[in-house]
C-alpha cells in the first residue's frame, strides 16, 4: 500500500462518501464515487444516482471541465470500458485529458473485469488499484455478492424483546419495537431490491412491505415484495397486492396462480418437494431479476430455515428493553438443532441504540 | 449543592474509591470510605474492610496521626454515635480534633440515623451532608433496601444467546456463555450476601454456588447457598452441601428435615400453600439474617416467578453470541403474561463486553 499517500486516502475517502448517496436508489447498479484533482484542487466530483443516469466519472468530468485536463481521477470502481445503456467512462476520461486513474476496486463485472484499466493504460494513462478496496467491497456486497456468487446479499431482520420473543403466543406483535427502530427498517428496506418473507407472515400480519419514508432518496423505486409461498395460499385481498411496485410469489404448486395474478402478482413456480419454497433457487432467480441485497422480514419459520441452510449473510437485531416471558414465540424455528454443538455462532459487527431499542448487526462466524 | 467546592468533590470521590475497597467483605456492614485533609493536603485515609474490624474513621485518623487536628474529614457515611463491636467514630473525631466532617449520605440505620451528625455537631464541629449521596446510595443499595425495606437488593444473573435461550430442550447449558463472564458472575457472588436459587436448578446442574476466585478480597467468606424447595427434595449428596459456607433450604413442608440437616443444611420451614415457596418471606427472612445482596442463579421458573412478583431489583443478562434456536429452553417462565400488555418495561443502566459476551445490566423501568 505504500504507494498510496495520505492525500490519495482523503480523496479516495471522499469519493467513497459521495457513492454512498446512492444508497437507495443505485441499485441494481453499483454505487460509484468519483472525485478530480488537478493540482492539490479538487475540480470536479460526481456518484451515479440510478442505472441510465450518469456515470459518477461523467458527472465529475463534466463538473471539471477544462480542468479535467492533466488532473487524477479518484473513483471508487474501475471505470467501464463498454457501451452500456451510457457510454463508457474510459472513453471520456482519455478525452478529457486525465493524466491517471486510482480506482479502489476492480469491477467484478465480466463486462467489465480489468479491461476498463487495460484500457486507460493503453491509452497511455497512469492508473493505481487497491487504495480502500476494503471500505468499497463493504459497501458494495450486495452487487459483488450478486455478480461473483450470483445470489444476492440476504439480510434478515428481526425484532425482539430482550429474552428473545418476537411476538405473544396468541400472535400479538405490535408492536415489539420503538418507532425509531421502525424507521430504520425502512433504510434498510431502501437499500434493498428486494423484501422477502413468508405466506405465514402475509395470513397474519398481512404486511406491505413498502418503502414509505418519503425523505430517502430512494429515486421512487419500490423493491420487489417476494413471497414465498408453496401452495399458492397468497390472498387475492393481501395488502401488498393493491401496492406501487411488484409482488413476486415464489410457489412449488401452481395451480390457483391464474386470480392472482389478475390480482397483480407475478407467480414464480420453483422445483422443490420439501414443505418449504427452496430459497436457494428463489435467490438465484432473484440474482437473474438483477437483485443485489434482500431484506427478509419473516416470522421464525423462513428465518430459521434460511439460518439452518446457511443463507443468511447478515442478521440485523432490534432488541427492544423488554421481558417478554414464555407465553411467547421465539425468534428462529430450528427444528434440526437438538444439541448446544448445533448453535451457530456469530461475529457481531456493530451495536448501536436506535431509540429506546438497540440494534445489533452480526455476520454468522466461519 | 452550591455549599461544596470541586476540591470538596475529589476528596469524596476519594472516598468513595475506597469504601468500594470493601465491597467484597465489608457486608454486612456499608461499605464506608474516609479521607482527612489538612491545609490541603490529605494527612489520612481509611476504608472498612468487615465486621468486628476498625471502621474508616479510625483507620484514617489513626493514618494521620497528630495531624488529624484541624482537618476536614470527608466520610461516605454519616459516622457511628453508638457502641458496636466497635467504639463509636464520633467520639474519635472528637477526640482527634478534627475541625469539619463532611458526610456524603445520613446512615438510615437506626441506630445512627443522624445521631452522630448531631453529636458531632454538639462537640463544636461543623458539619455538611449530602454530597455525592447519589453515588454513595448507589454503592450501598444493598445495605439501604435491607436496612429501609428489611428486604435484600435482589440481582438476577441470567446467561443466554442472542435468541433469549438459557439451555438446550434436552437441559444442555454447559457453557451458554464464555469464561470471562463466569469469571465476572464471581464477582457478583462475592458482592452478595446469599446466592439464591430452585431445587430445579440444583436436581438439573448441581451447582456448587460458591466464591472460588481467590484474587477476590473476600475476607474469606462465603455467601449463604439459598435454595428454594418446597417439598424438601433437595438431595443429601448435592455437591453445595459439603462446601465452605452455609446452605439454607427454604420449604413449606419439611417433613425430611432431618437428613438433611445431618448432612449440613439449615432448613427453614415458611408458610405457603403456592406451588413455590414464598419467595418474599424468604428474602424477609434473609435480611433478619443480615443479607444486603442476593444473587439469583435460577432458572426460567423461579427467575420468572421472582420478576412476575416484582421482586427483582436488578437484572444482569450474559448475552453470548450464538443463536440457538427453537429447540430450547427461554429465560423466564411466566404463565400469568398472555398479552402484550403484560410484558414488563426495562430501563438499561449498562452495556458492556465480557469477553466475547455482552453483559446487559438493567432495572425494571417504573
Amino acid at each position: 500500500m505504500s504507494e498510496f499517500t495520505a492525500t490519495d486516502c482523503v480523496h479516495m475517502a471522499r469519493a467513497l462518501r459521495l457513492a454512498e448517496r446512492g444508497q437507495y436508489s443505485a441499485h441494481p447498479n453499483p454505487m460509484v464515487g468519483c472525485v478530480l484533482v488537478r493540482d492539490g484542487e479538487v475540480v470536479g466530483e460526481g456518484w451515479h444516482k440510478a442505472a441510465g443516469e450518469a456515470h459518477a466519472e461523467i458527472i465529475a468530468l463534466h463538473a471539471a471541465g477544462e480542468k479535467a485536463s492533466g488532473a487524477t481521477a479518484y473513483v471508487t470502481l474501475e471505470p467501464c470500458a463498454h457501451q452500456g445503456k451510457t457510454p463508457p467512462c474510459v472513453a471520456a476520461l482519455v478525452d478529457a485529458g486525465v493524466a491517471e486513474v486510482v480506482v479502489a476496486l476492480k469491477d467484478p463485472n465480466p463486462a467489465v473485469n480489468g479491461q476498463g484499466l487495460q484500457a486507460l493504460a493503453g491509452a497511455g494513462i497512469q492508473t493505481r488499484v487497491g487504495l480502500m478496496h476494503g471500505e468499497v467491497e463493504l459497501l458494495l456486497r450486495g452487487f459483488l455478492s450478486r455478480v461473483t456468487r450470483q445470489q444476492p446479499f440476504v439480510r434478515l431482520k428481526m425484532a425482539s424483546s430482550l429474552d428473545g420473543c418476537i411476538a405473544m403466543a396468541t400472535g400479538e406483535s405490535q408492536w415489539i419495537t420503538g418507532a425509531d427502530a421502525r424507521a430504520d427498517v425502512q433504510r434498510l428496506r431502501a437499500r434493498s431490491g428486494a423484501i422477502m418473507t413468508g405466506i405465514g407472515t402475509v395470513l397474519a400480519d398481512d404486511p406491505s412491505l413498502t418503502v414509505r419514508d418519503t425523505s430517502l432518496d430512494n429515486d421512487g423505486k419500490q423493491p420487489f415484495r417476494v413471497v414465498l409461498d408453496r401452495n399458492l395460499r397468497m390472498p387475492l385481498s393481501a395488502e401488498m397486492l393493491a401496492l406501487a411496485g411488484r409482488t413476486l410469489v415464489y410457489c412449488h404448486r401452481d395451480k390457483n396462480r391464474h386470480a392472482l395474478v389478475e390480482a397483480g402478482a407475478q407467480v414464480i413456480k420453483v422445483e422443490g418437494d420439501r414443505d418449504t419454497v427452496d430459497a436457494k433457487a428463489v435467490l438465484h432467480d432473484l440474482a437473474d431479476r438483477q437483485v443485489n441485497d434482500v431484506l427478509v422480514e419473516a416470522g421464525p419459520r423462513l428465518a430459521g430455515n434460511l439460518i439452518e441452510n446457511g443463507l443468511v449473510d447478515e442478521l440485523v437485531i432490534y432488541q427492544s428493553p423488554h421481558i417478554m416471558g414464555s407465553e411467547t414465540i421465539g425468534m428462529f424455528r430450528t427444528p434440526t438443532w437438538t444439541t448446544l454443538a448445533d448453535r451457530r455462532a456469530l461475529e457481531i459487527s456493530d451495536v448501536r441504540r436506535v431509540g429506546a431499542d438497540t440494534r445489533i448487526t452480526a455476520r454468522f462466524a466461519g
